[in-house]
């Protein structure tokens, strides 16, 4: 670390660095909602070179922010004190379970103002409110209350974001927005480095295990992506031949059409050649998985820990021994550098798992799996598809994503409402991406109107609204006639009369589906809505066979 | 405090006996959405002779339940865990803000499923992290993780939310809802009570200072609703003769009819003759009023501290010292017992603000001042008023509330999307209040499709959206052309197209207000929708003032 002093005018304000590092860690666009203690920092980004991007409500920008991070490596939301920032919890949330790299700015009352403690409007309980909650939210945050450590701590809280890939928290005072530090201190942070020594031996164990193993399997997680080692999974796989699977939030981490994938692994709610290949795997290699419910088919997987390898970037753990100290990124770098000498031959694996090409049944009315079926062949590669959760995500971990095809869920907070918003953010992120958003209609309650801004910036998305009067996967888990899973029916495909624009259509059969897929798919004026009724009693198998074991618990 | 040992059969189960205990405090209908985690328990409740009450969005829930409480007394919101809890943080920090007395009930992972710490879906960091956010936003909290001492804390709980007129936090974990404790305490929780001797020394010298004055005044907040002193404050005022004034926030507390009463005091806001006569009284006693800054007239307000009064639930101030353990209540109470003997004439106040009557041009573009000038007209005792923020609360102001008129406003947080939501929660509360919710656009595309649950409980509410394509507050507190303070225009009169119920009017003369808001009045059977289109300069004399005041910090 070196400091310099700078003339005070060679110096960018706290605001101005705080955009200035955005843009280093490739931020190009903001999420957000102007507010009165947020407005200076808001008219300075509107100003900058940054994109700001204005939502119907906080939450959804903070989905969109979540999502554009999954498909860029970081994204930004700037919202006013309280209001604003505790309207965005939710989100937040979601992008720390699911580690999703997203940085929040909030406004909050000038220092000046805050003599003598008055009640100022926003206010909860006091100053700090906002600042405990966030802490409980996010892997770092600051207040940039002093100009004498405003760049480091802006400089510090974007590392930790970036390292983590976890939200973090910087609340700047309306008075400190154009203040112009006069030290400068020019911070390198280094990322931490892995032990080599006990990187060298992680690697040899690892390596000599799945080389003496029968049937070793790669089961891949999101982390793949999140950290892009990508290209270090496919180089071990392909010179070794073992096979991959990958959690539902991992879907779509390598390309599905890959000739050593076998799908889901789901324990007992997935496919059942998938589950017991893997079950009955002598070394299961757990590369960036989180182990959590749903990911593992809320607990049917049967996998011996005896036999695994788990390597995320919290910790890396051969059979029942941890190593600390070893970065995931480092440990398969050097384990692909390494490679994997696999000298007896593997079993087959059940890699050929595609799909009978679809035939149209025009006149039968519209099933869920058959609307996967026909939406699966409509993928290309540079499609996005964004599952909101439900049947809207279980039915989707049907669909195959092909080469750039990125499959966006939260496949384990399950929030709902996220995939309205998250498709503005996956489009903002990538404006050539066909962006297609599946969402139940309980859940496009809640934050389905931000179809708004797509129909205000002309984003081509193709919104399919599950149509089942209710929280359906509810129903499955607690049967019996409750009123309160039934929710009212609104007329999806009449959205776009009320927003001035965009097309809506009405879906009752097969036919019909093919046909407004097809138009929507041509269609890149603007967004796309699809009212699909579907049947109360309708749903994926899977879900079928999540709902059998959940309502056990529930 | 005494314990009785019961038969585990004479126990009701802990689902049971919040139930009892919310009934108990008045609460008759439940707001919320179900999630698996807290099904249980909304079973319960379904099949409990509690209304549950559905909503689009878990903050709308909140809001809802805030405007109930406001009304009734208490109101209560049950949610899931997390991706429900996290979603109302906004809502709860606002009835914190303001007082209102909410009971969040929230599902929860079983204890059973907490073994070895698994990764459970909707968990964020560990299990407590949604408690330990709203602690930072409630007024008392529990998670009912212990059948011996569920009970207690159940009754703790809910006797602090009514005591301090706060947001109160109850976590049931989803497997202690059917458990029966075996030990029944029997509780009775006293609330605490006045120093006799510190009552009667300040009741006298209050007495004493105001009886002295030569202009005393009562400026009136909104603890006198809250705490339902109204008869104690009328009995003083009408003894004595003294005259009264509002702060914003307290609007309506007394029937703005009343002969004694001035209007609001808003400081250089607010009219110039209430602004002149308080701030030249020699004794404002200040009854149950916040000073916050938007409810002075962001401290515009000047009053000497040392002529002052200050009496709240938290504290009892007379010009500079305080009076410990002395209740709001029982200071009201004695004081209006002993009365105010006050022998000298006191000026003249300005009370007869009784506004010309409305004539209508029918073909004069319709404005907000001519809006609220009509709509004054209409109000009758059994309307309730709710505002949203900006203009829809500033130019409110001027509506004059009658005997039993109700104005509910987010007036000291000022959270936009109150209104919609809050509409539902007041008219759940009293079925047979005739309901008026004014919003803008902006707030309106936060919230405002909770008009969905007006459309299928068929409820009355009008709902008038001020639009003027934009945040037209901000546009006022930051001048320029900014394009973050436009929004998308929707057809808000076409929404009952979309929801498949309520009626739409579209309005841009005084003429078409006048027709729409007479047959909205006439409908009974269900909502409207007025979308009256505004000039973009268009706003109030109070928000031009405050604008003026507010840019200078902003």
């Amino acid at each position: 670390m070196s400091e310099t002093k700078a003339k005070p005018s060679d110096n960018p304000s706290i605001g101005e660095y705080l955009i200035r590092r955005l843009q280093d860690y490739g931020v190009a666009d903001v999420f957000g909602i102007p507010g009165d203690y947020v407005l200076s920092f808001y008219t300075m980004l509107e100003e900058s070179s940054l994109n700001t991007v204005g939502c119907t409500r906080e939450d959804c920008a903070g989905f969109a922010a979540d999502a554009y991070a999954r498909v860029r490596g970081m994204g930004a939301l700037c919202v006013t004190y309280c209001v604003g920032g505790l309207s965005v919890c939710n989100s937040i949330a979601g992008a720390y379970a699911e580690k999703s790299p997203v940085v929040m700015i909030t406004g909050s009352p000038g220092m000046r103002e805050r003599i003598h403690n008055p009640l100022l409007h926003h206010m909860v309980r006091n100053f700090r409110t906002q600042f405990d909650v966030f802490e409980k939210l996010c892997v770092a945050g600051t207040e940039l209350n002093d100009p004498q450590t405003a760049f480091r701590e802006i400089d510090r809280v974007l590392a930790a974001c970036q390292r983590f890939k976890r939200p973090v928290y910087i609340e700047i005072p309306r008075d400190m927005v154009h203040v112009r530090p006069e030290i400068q201190l020019k911070i390198e942070v280094k990322p931490p480095q892995s032990d080599s020594r006990a990187l060298a031996e992680a690697v040899e164990e690892a390596a000599q295990q799945i080389e003496a193993a029968r049937q070793p399997v790669f089961l891949l997680g999101v982390e793949i992506h999140r950290f892009g080692l990508q290209g270090e999974v496919l180089q071990l796989a392909e010179a070794s031949g073992i096979p991959m699977t990958a959690t539902m939030l991992g879907k779509g981490v390598v390309a599905e059409t890959h000739p050593l994938y076998m799908g889901l692994y789901e324990g007992a709610l997935g496919q059942e050649e998938v589950t017991k290949y893997v079950e009955s795997s002598d070394c299961v290699v757990m590369l960036g998985t989180f182990m959590t419910d749903i990911n593992l088919g809320i607990y049917t997987a049967e996998l011996s820990i005896s036999d695994c390898i788990y390597a995320t970037s919290e910790q890396l753990r051969i059979r029942h021994h941890h190593y600390h100290d070893v970065r995931l990124e480092d440990f398969l770098r050097e384990l692909a550098e390494r490679g994997l000498n696999v000298r007896q031959p593997l079993p087959p694996a059940p890699t050929d798992w595609n799909k009978a090409p679809f035939s149209l049944k025009a006149e039968a009315p519209i099933k869920i799996t058959r609307l996967i079926d026909r939406l699966d062949e409509q993928l290309e590669d540079k499609t996005i598809v964004i599952a909101d959760i439900g049947d809207a995500l279980f039915a989707s971990t049907e669909l195959t994503t092909h080469g750039h095809t990125e499959f966006l869920s939260p496949a384990y907070y399950t929030s709902m409402g996220f995939a309205v918003p998250a498709s503005l953010g996956a489009q903002v992120a990538r404006p050539d991406a066909r962006v297609v958003a599946i969402v139940g209609d309980g859940a496009f309650q809640m934050t389905g109107l931000e179809f708004s801004s797509l129909v205000s910036r002309h984003m081509p998305v193709i919104v399919i609204v599950l149509n089942n009067g209710g929280y359906g996967t509810e129903r499955l888990l607690h049967p019996g006639e409750y009123e309160f899973n039934n929710i009212p029916n609104w007329q999806y495909d009449k959205l776009p009369a009320l927003l001035g624009g965009g097309t809506g259509y009405q879906i009752r059969t097969e036919g019909e589906f093919d046909t407004a897929l097809n138009a929507a798919w041509q269609d890149m004026a603007g967004p796309s809505i699809l009212n699909v009724h579907l049947d109360r009693e309708d749903c994926s198998q899977a879900l079928k066979r999540l709902a059998e074991r959940m309502s056990k618990t529930v």
